[in-house]
């Protein structure tokens, strides 16, 4: 699989001069960030931009490992099969109009098949976007180049996504947001050949990825996917779509997938030590949030949450909300309480959650702010903390990294919920990321990731004993 | 309770020239905003900034019927006194240091509570952050005034949350995150006098309010306030904070509120058709989308959903989304089909959720979308369409007054998730608002939303045949 990623040479079948097309797209993504050689191959063009334009990709000089195919449908048949015969170790068909687009599609696709099976030639796709890098700055897609501008910050997370829209879109979307960077984002569309195990067992050995998040519609290999999940010392974070009647129903016409009984997916998946989401968004802070402690230590009790919050009410329906998880609210010891009522004021006794409002007003944010980030990350009771932090005005906010400083010390992980004007919570949220703290736009997904934390450390420590 | 609202003359007891201080900010806020004659009160001061400051609020000329009080806690008691033997018809308590804080503090309230009993005058608070008037521009709290230059957007949801600091918090932060705009946002603070049912009585006759939300960790008298509930034409979003034992506790020393049995209450809010939220940015979603559809035609089937989107596997997740909320993904009739076919590929069979991609690629935005919103609002078999738009980047969007023109003629409700790039998201958000089309970054949260508009119009319904 690493030629997929690591390629020496890159031959791009179906590139354009057209910057409409989508084949220029690919083109520009490749010369903007891709080391090695690049071949265009058009029979129509002698060249493109100054780089030499090959007829067919059997004059394609070395090196060269992969192509990157992106013409009709009916074309992509012979181009693969040159391919092959070129001796490349393999393909990603980036086209559309394969399986899930009737009857002739799904003739073509299997005709791919074939191909794979004669040659031993790996494909990617076909009906994808291809693979986007952001640690490596790797763009084999034909998404718009815009991308290189806003698009490409590297991160911890690698993706697995069936659907190509999605990919790209989400890509855009989450990297814009400030909510997090990407390692590698795959489309893998139809998966006529390289499936969601090829690429998990892949992004699992890959040093840049430190958790994989996963859309998938169909699980090709129920049985081989659990296996590579359950040995997985990285946390895996999948949602899978299709789940009611006609969600699977759409799933078929989409990427031609057959979806499973979810109940037997879910029971299947948690089993195996996946964390499932359900939505979107979802994904994506799970995700960074396990890619941040994919291990914590455990006690032998569930795990007891500090709260610090500049709200009561925050405080509160935060409570709520990891009662509702199975965490419980962590009770302060004596010396934590002793150590705060210092900066409280004599007539609110220091408590969990703890409102630091008071004692941002007697005192300044950074000493109310700093003495309870060190009491309770000292507190012998308190097993995560769990921030609240209003930014641009008039509650005093605390700077990122001290925090960051006194939870690396502190041994325990740390949990942040954001509220605030729109360009400082975005700032804040940027710096969180880079400082290695997951802060979240919403406490009850918080709350979930924070469960999700310590479910997937359990699942580890039970299976070191097995 | 007018004279909260639309006062003829405000004292301000407390009011300081030192712009670090509350005193201060809430004479700036009322000076930015309140047309009518501000009469500062201290005993320290001949004038604020040009304006006269008398010693006692007994000193104050007409017109004036309300005070804002804004001292310690000590000291209120004697200008509540001041301010009934004045003549004053209601006093908002900005101090704190009442029953949220000890037994002194309780013994100040209950002195607060008895001349209330002893005059008649109404106290609003205390320990509270007072009134915010989008529509009408004004502020009536300690707030920092910057709130002016980015928190004070207009709109139809107004909020009573029972906690200070996330009122203010949450202000700025659904503002200028572009979220929506508020009608009134009231902080009720420990309820010594006026409370949840008062507010919301006035809130359910204000013409500029179209659904209250509301942030409660206590609910004073349970009866009448279901009662209100129950007979309210304006839709009512209630997040009940306090809900686990932990939460319980902290809310009692917050607003030093009793909480009531959860499963009661929330059955009892259901029965009174009131949507219950779980989380804060649940309840901003809820409301808005609640303003803008607070009664809907409904037929006798469960609700059928069409699902225009731009990605295939977000059409999927929906589906799945849809179907666990009891709503239904729409059969499109054969006129909409034949109708949608003319813009898709002959191999693409139309669908819904209708995976716009391939008319977009054939057709361009415009056209596909287009005609896609006109046939699925025309289309009889549908009760609301939930579009998806990718914004700032490869996939063609749809402009915005033309969904709204397109979805006012065909008389259903549309709803839309957004994807995309930071500033045109937000952009997009926002106009959105304006164009009364409630737009979600998730699509669970629109699904929710979805499910309880047409669960408030049952609702409605039911009750007009009792």
């Amino acid at each position: 699989m690493e030629f997929f990623f690591k390629p020496r040479g890159i031959a791009l079948v179906g590139a354009s001069s057209n910057p409409n097309k989508g084949g220029n797209s690919i083109l520009t993504n490749l010369e903007r960030g891709f080391k090695g050689p690049i071949y265009p191959v058009n029979p129509r063009y002698d060249e493109i931009g100054g780089l030499t334009c090959y007829p067919s990709v059997l004059k394609v000089p070395d090196p060269v490992d992969l192509a990157i195919v992106f013409v009709g449908a009916e074309m992509t048949l012979t181009a693969v099969r040159e391919c092959a015969q070129r001796g490349l170790r393999g393909v990603m068909i980036q086209s559309a109009g394969f399986a899930e687009s009737g009857e002739q599609g799904r003739r073509l696709q299997k005709d791919l098949l074939a191909i794979r099976r004669d040659t031993g030639m790996r494909l990617w796709g076909p009906n994808c976007m291809g693979l986007v890098d952001g640690v490596n700055r790797l763009v084999f897609s034909f998404v718009a180049p815009s991308i290189w501008d806003e698009g490409l910050a590297p991160g911890r997370v690698s993706l697995v996504v069936q659907s190509g829209m999605l990919s790209a879109g989400f890509l855009i979307d989450i990297i814009t947001h400030g909510t997090m960077g990407i390692s590698k984002a795959c489309s893998i569309g139809n998966k006529v050949d390289v499936d969601e195990c090829d690429l998990l067992q892949y992004l699992l050995e890959d040093p840049d990825t430190g958790c994989v998040g996963m859309y998938l519609e169909s699980i090709a290999n129920g049985r081989r996917f659990l296996d590579i999940c359950s040995r997985s010392d990285k946390p895996i974070v999948v949602l899978k779509g299709g789940k009611s009647e006609k969600g699977a129903a759409a799933a078929l016409s989409h990427t031609a997938s057959i979806a499973g009984n979810q109940a037997v997916v879910s029971g299947a998946l948690a089993q195996a030590g996946v964390i499932e989401a359900q939505g979107f968004m979802q994904l994506i802070d799970l995700s960074r949030t396990l890619a941040t402690y994919p291990k914590i230590e455990l006690k032998k009790r569930p795990p007891r949450i500090a709260v610090l919050t500049f709200s009561g009410g925050a405080g509160i329906v935060s409570s709520d909300f990891i009662e509702q998880h199975g965490l419980e609210l962590a009770d302060l010891c004596d010396a934590t309480k002793t150590d705060l009522q210092e900066v409280f004021p004599e007539w609110m006794p220091v408590a969990n959650p703890v409102d630091l409002w008071p004692a941002i007003e007697r005192n300044g944010p950074e000493v109310a702010w700093g003495r309870a980030f060190n009491a309770v990350f000292a507190d012998p009771g308190v097993d995560a903390v769990f921030f609240h932090v209003f930014v641009g005005g008039f509650s005093g906010s605390y700077d990122l990294s001290s925090i960051a400083k006194i939870a690396q010390a502190g041994n325990k992980p740390v949990f942040g919920w954001l509220l605030g004007k729109r360009t400082e919570a975005h700032n804040f949220l940027k710096q969180a990321g880079e400082s290695g703290i997951p802060v979240f736009r919403e406490i009850p997904r918080a709350v979930e990731c924070i469960a999700a934390v310590f479910r997937r450390s359990k699942y580890l420590k039970r299976r070191s004993h097995l």
